[in-house]
């Protein structure tokens, strides 16, 4: 009963089997080689774009250096308050962007309200040098509380960060979850969108290390091979991330594992909804599931064997009625199988 | 016939194989999983010391982040003028070092010069904000000319370091074919020689992507951690690195795979040697082979398919007295053949 | 009548005055003259303690290094929300200590709550490198928002901070200001509460640039000459500083001047409270007023020459009740009159 | 007999004295006020051009924002390899640039060798991202070894930089002097040659504390503002920056000031010239006098008061050919008196 985090999971057969058919043969360094350009022509044409792309060794590193991309000395970047990039990436993005800042904003549903992005840009008047300026906005898609914007909440923070001239990014840690469950197309749910970057992550998806920055202005890329470079990201044998990526954009693969994930947590939030020992703690749509439920069936649970983190509560949560309750995040992935949210379902 | 770098090569089928056994499954992410802590272990044992093992992306990052936990404001690392760290990492040891300085000693085939390295340490006087001050010596073993410094030549450098309270770095990417080269034990080429952290490189040896940081004085290492995190170097799921370095280190499958890879620069040496449109260069003992060949050797190699770098001459290196000729790189690696070589020897 | 801020004054005639004594003759550069040497002792003397002092060239300088000294990877100094060092030094505080953050901790009159401090710092697990690390505490005395800590309050925080294993830094910008408020003595606001490291503040006060860093354990202070040193913060002609402290401390010159500037604000409060077009906007004791006054007003003020800024409204302060209305700063400095203060009565 | 460096000199009497005029009254901060404009206006007329002008506090400040307002990922600075920025800056022109580096080029009298220079930057491919890619050319005017590039010699730097599209800094803290030794005009000996950015420096000619950055494209400053205040350089009580500049170009003083310097240091040559315990290490033309001479006579001129420095041998010079002599430094300043000179001669 794994639930503690899709980072948890192995690698899916397809994508490890591929890793072994390029493991022969020699290949030029650096991301030269004819693999990693045909994965490249690949991103194109799922994004339906011509698009620059450039793979690093972390999540961390994707959303780090695609801010670093944009930065500019005194650099703001707007994000939400509970976003990863602000509160569990240990200072990379402010370290790897030379020392711009983060500013968390508030929202409902681990969503960025548009109203306090706006007025939070808006503290920052762009000629004043004494409170930093503008630099960016980055959402998450899926949230890190396993919601997913609409594709109309998207435009209207794209709306807010183009009326100020400022770049988008798109942190996509699970970015295939938030698409399936949108049933979206890639281009819709970013470039279409207002989009300017994504991190593209395949790690917590069924690769065992895959993430892409992915850039639909290639000219806005052109600093970005000296500041992956720079940030000891550019892998020698980089077509070993190529092979995981070709597997896993094969035959829509990425978007069967999501769907796979997402339909885990359906079952899961189905099944926590009947119980009467657990609640969810808000609605969520991705692979991420949090649920209130009562300590005693939590320690039950692990007891079992099942894994699973206590979750801080987000910023602007009530504190709990209830002393003897706990709030709990439970992840689904690739891997996840019925009998695994069934058993949780029981044990709880 | 690729002679290009070791790093073109793949990755050797145990380890391929490695990778994929471990696929299935759940395991905790971020460096904590049993297998992680396995290899920690067997690092321990190779070393025949209790040493801190931390896993990076690449070997940049395994020198940067080496003398980033060792950095200090105004700090000043000496490396060989022609070091890797200081010739093509882009920048990054300097970055991720928080901005402290490389200072390049001269010294034949490209080892530190013991009397250059004091007389260039003793530039930076303790006290005096002025000029920074000494933080490091950090040296490459094999180096990057395909020499290997002796262990009386790593004592002496060791003792100018020890003298002036410096901690000692060995930057490994050939770890392995040096220590073959010396017939020596990993702790007789490193702790038992002064080192105190050493960047011990896998991918060019067979690896896809297996690079560790190894303190052998744990205490040394309580920042690394958080050094590594804000450097977006802490792999998920890296228990995939693990998995690498299981196979890897196995049954001396690392030594073995460098023994191969030097015995082919052997037989690569004594054939140029008995060229007249070629000679050595200057002596190497480990998988990197230098030479200065006519041109249109050169040349024609390549178009039976030879992959092969022009080299930029070294610091000290007299210009070349024939206009015809040119000095090239020849590298050779764990997945180098006898054909490959006595192919190349015959087309030169 | 100039109530803009204090660093709209000028220069005390007896500090301009040592200025040009001391103009003539030659000294050791970079800190090192006999009258440095003499200002340093002074400062020990004033805070009945041996002290290492540094002199910077801004107030930010100060706040930034001061908390370089005790940066670390991942670390994040914990400050109020509004405080300078988080609002308004353009991202100083983060830069020049290799890319730390700040968390802005709440608390009414610009003072931090205790409470919401110690929940801040908990939420960093000091062993967990995701979140980041608690580095520091800095508190700012006299505040931003014109109010004074006691010493019970700064005992508070200090045992928090204490507790925590953290320094405690002041930033000590109007640190005359506070003191005379207090009636307490250098050392009782300062080591004796459990402050490590002040940024003591003398240009806001009369000189027209003198900032210095005071360590009260000066082993805390070994890498401050690097660290200054590689911020470009080490003035050469360093004597000129001194001599402006130099007139700045003797015959309690400090004290006197913002004695004044604070009953200059006193005479302020006194006037406006007994106005019915303007209300004091909360209590201060120091040499900052902020007053709700109608629009009308202020147009009028302004018309008639008068220099203030309307103030962007502290955190967690309700919306003005009425649209007429506007929030304003008032600053009193050495060189503020009575006149002055009268007059911006009268025409308010 | 103070030889030991120019800034151990004072401050010239009326720049203390338009200090003191300036100290009353109350003006606009942060370099706002009606002196700093009209001080600006002064710099673009005697610049012959509209430039845009920043003040920060110290000579290793206005070199390092300089190269900041140009710097990029990966990047490298090309300067002498004795240069000031590379030599006695502390680490600072790497830290606050975001960690690009500085390339010592050599060349003889401490100049840079066009040729070294054109060998240099070809090392560093534009496309690669392993090697670091050109940003800048430094040069320093007059040079850290007392002689001067001629206006042909600036040219053909300049040209070497535009032919790879690199901006021109001119490290200006002797700029006065090179001026006057010239017999240039400051647009001759900057603009019209190619110099896109000047640190010019008041410090060493008469002021306690006035170093500006110039650009001569105001346009490429455009971030100037928010690179200085992160690096915590913006003066609040700006002006009296300012009121140093206003009297030091007043009436051509600044020019006066170098020209004594200059003149001090004619004697100092042609004395020493006659005299066969001492001999010019080599010729200069500026205010700094390099001079071997007996250590018996250094240590007698020392016990009657001289201060002087012994020097660190530039780049490529070869040891002294006697043990018994040293090789010092002697810079004179606007301070300097005959007598101070003729002293020293006789002494020696």
């Amino acid at each position: 009963m794994h639930f503690a985090s899709d980072n948890w999971a192995g690698t899916h057969p397809r994508i490890a089997d591929n890793l072994t058919r390029h493991a022969q043969g020699f290949a030029p360094a650096y991301g030269t080689s004819e693999l990693d350009k045909a994965v490249e022509d690949r991103f194109s044409a799922i994004f339906e774009r011509e698009v620059a792309v450039f793979f690093v060794a972390t999540g961390t590193a994707a959303n780090s250096l695609a801010l670093a991309s944009v930065a500019k000395a005194g650099g703001v970047s707007f994000c939400h308050a509970d976003a990863h990039v602000n509160a569990d990436e240990g200072g990379a993005p402010e370290f790897l962007t030379g020392a711009t800042r983060l500013f968390g904003v508030e929202g409902a549903e681990g969503k960025i309200d548009p109203k306090a992005l706006d007025k939070a840009i808006a503290r920052f008047e762009p000629a004043s040098p004494h409170h930093g300026r503008a630099m960016a906005v980055t959402v998450t898609q899926a949230t890190e509380v396993g919601t997913v914007y609409s594709l109309d909440e998207l435009d209207r923070l794209a709306a807010i960060a183009k009326s100020r001239d400022l770049p988008l990014h798109m942190d996509g840690a699970r970015f295939a979850n938030a698409l399936v469950a949108l049933d979206a197309t890639p281009a819709e749910m970013t470039w279409k969108r207002g989009v300017d970057i994504l991190s593209f992550g395949g790690t917590k998806n069924g690769c065992w290390c895959a993430e892409a920055i992915v850039f639909f202005n290639p000219e806005m890329a052109a600093d970005l091979p000296f500041i992956r470079k720079r940030s000891a990201q550019l892998f020698s044998k980089s077509r070993f991330i190529s092979a995981q990526l070709e597997a896993y954009l094969e035959d829509d693969l990425w978007l069967d594992l999501a769907r796979h994930a997402n339909s885990m947590a359906d079952r899961l939030r189905e099944g926590l909804a009947s119980k009467n020992t657990a609640r969810l703690a808000w609605e969520t749509t991705a692979n991420e599931v949090f649920a209130v439920i009562e300590k005693s069936s939590a320690d039950r649970a692990r007891e079992k064997g099942a894994k699973f983190y206590d979750w801080q509560p987000p910023h602007g949560w009530l504190p709990l009625p209830n002393e003897n309750e706990t709030l709990v995040r439970l992840v689904t992935s690739f891997a996840t199988s019925e009998d695994e949210v069934d058993q949780f379902i029981e044990v709880v």
